[in-house]
């Protein structure tokens, strides 16, 4: 029988179809690969895009030369544009602005690597320290109320360029999707004077079986009601809102733990096409103790049909304590 | 600069990316083929299906054999089971049920098209008297509030046979999505005594640069705030919240402009993959004065990527207005 269930923060159902059971391989993973001759995120081809809003660079390197680590410089093709005013206007029943924010690329190494996986953990940790610097940046400019870090991986993910890099989206506008997790997050404070997240970490360590990692500071769980096969979440076990409120002493393992988890997807999957997504709360709300920052991982193996597109309901062939099982037992020879 | 707009019914906002405004021929599009040496659809193959719940045939032919025109069979491989009672539970933060419903696939031609367009106008119009048909019968069963029509072609819209079909899911709860639009339009109606999408095929009509089709009953348009590239609407003039209150004189001319569509966007867009999905009201709301069904089409041009996983914002490369026009001016023989 087909169970229906129900993600407590978003309030979306999810039908975990256990009748069609799917192991790894039953997936037909699309490995349409990313054409390109040239590479402008490679070291040397500085010139070739925007110039740099921020480079953790060897001594004595020039900006917009060689010689750096991490390197952050603006979109050649934004989605939003930083120049501007808002506009908001009307036409009839329809609402609109001009598309102003930021859109930046951290490219997360000289070398043409393609995955994070690739990077020394001290490298990793330089990736989530830029993206922490980019956020308290931008975040200063206040047109911006949301700042949103993503990476895409893979064709079917959305990447257009195989050098791993991420993505940093600044908004005008609290997102949807943002604004209903927070509201469903805070009337679950009112009613219980706890965090959700919380809650659910405390839960899954209890359960335990949806753990893939539980580490002294973080937890890496594939969440209840997987959109996903083997969507997989990762928090901090320590109540924070804000990504940008990482502290130092808590870079490291999560550097490890997020490259840990890629890698058992990587391994179990044949390196899939996936998505990570920072869920973060928005900058207009300051202190928060009911929203709870986590990354979202979610390898794209299976196509989106008319189904979620009509119901926003997702259907999922496996169950995410299989999922968890395989990925706890993949092994890691680097941990 | 690029411009963001908000869908009035859904709330979601849309980036159109004018800068980098694409052309049909700037999409890459995906022609992974569905592989199948075998197709259980075609005449003949009866055998290969679940026992037929609805067939339209030639006078004296038996069910469950050849001589059907439109065929409907209960999914081999359900998303959802028909047998069962929901069994709503709980366990701690979690939610869930058992997976009842119903599953099942219409199948649009005895002969192996790939394509509605490659039927008469005739047959198609026996296509949606069949979803009429199908919707009614399945709506008896009380356990069931709501009726997804939806159709997937081509791979990475989800499909996994090529031979030209559509589905019906009965769901034991109003999903989520649908919830929303309708929440939506009442709150539109409150406040004005006007249904929002009668509001918005004026506008349309008046406005006249994202209309595609403007037929006596049915009208077809590229929505302001089109999530895809080329994504279009189709809506009937007259008031009507639920799909299968669709009238015998009204079935010709939506059949027309269904077929029209969908001829248009293959001739312009190369055959591409697509979803679409019939909206229309829950079983538990009567007759609504808000609610306005209507079929939306998306083109499957472009793969999701971590900003819309984060956002539920979509970032859309060809405005409506442009490609209003170019469906607009495809040639269509049969018209």
């Amino acid at each position: 029988m087909p169970e229906l269930r129900r993600e407590p923060v978003s309030g979306r159902w999810i039908i975990i179809a256990t009748e069609r059971a799917a192991r790894p391989t039953d997936y037909k993973i699309n490995h349409q690969v990313i054409k390109s001759s040239f590479c402008p995120f490679c070291e040397g081809n500085e010139d070739k895009t925007p110039p740099e809003t921020l480079a953790y660079r060897d001594n004595g390197s020039e900006a917009n030369t060689g010689g750096w680590r991490v390197r952050v410089v603006p979109n050649k093709f934004p989605a939003l544009q930083i120049e501007g005013e808002q506009n908001k206007r009307g036409d009839g029943i329809y609402d609109m602005m001009s598309g102003i924010g930021a859109h930046e690329v951290i490219i997360e190494s000289p070398r043409h690597i393609q995955s994070l996986t690739a990077l020394d953990n001290g490298n990793v940790e330089e990736v989530l320290l830029c993206y922490r610097d980019r956020l308290i940046d931008l975040k200063k400019d206040k047109r911006f109320v949301y700042g949103l870090l993503f990476k895409n991986v893979g064709f079917s993910a959305g990447a257009s360029l195989e050098h791993s890099h991420s993505q940093l989206i600044m908004t005008p506008i609290v997102p949807q999707l943002v604004a209903n997790e927070m509201e469903s997050a805070e009337t679950f404070y009112k009613h219980r004077e706890r965090c959700i997240f919380c809650d659910m970490i405390q839960q899954e360590i209890d359960t335990n079986s949806r753990i893939i990692i539980s580490a002294d500071k973080f937890v890496a769980f594939a969440p209840f009601a997987s959109r996903f096969p083997f969507e997989t979440w990762i928090l901090p076990k320590r109540h924070e809102a804000h990504f940008e409120n990482l502290q130092n002493s808590e870079i490291n393992e999560l550097a490890n733990v997020l490259k840990s988890t890629l890698t058992r997807l990587e391994t179990a999957l044949d390196f899939p096409a996936y998505n990570y997504i920072i869920h973060s709360a928005p900058f207009n709300i300051n202190e928060s103790d009911y929203f709870h920052w986590h990354i979202e991982i979610i390898p794209r193996l299976t196509n989106i049909a008319g189904f979620e597109w009509g119901t926003g309901f997702y259907i999922n062939s496996t169950p995410p304590e299989q999922a968890a099982e395989i990925l706890r037992n993949v092994n890691c020879d680097h941990e």
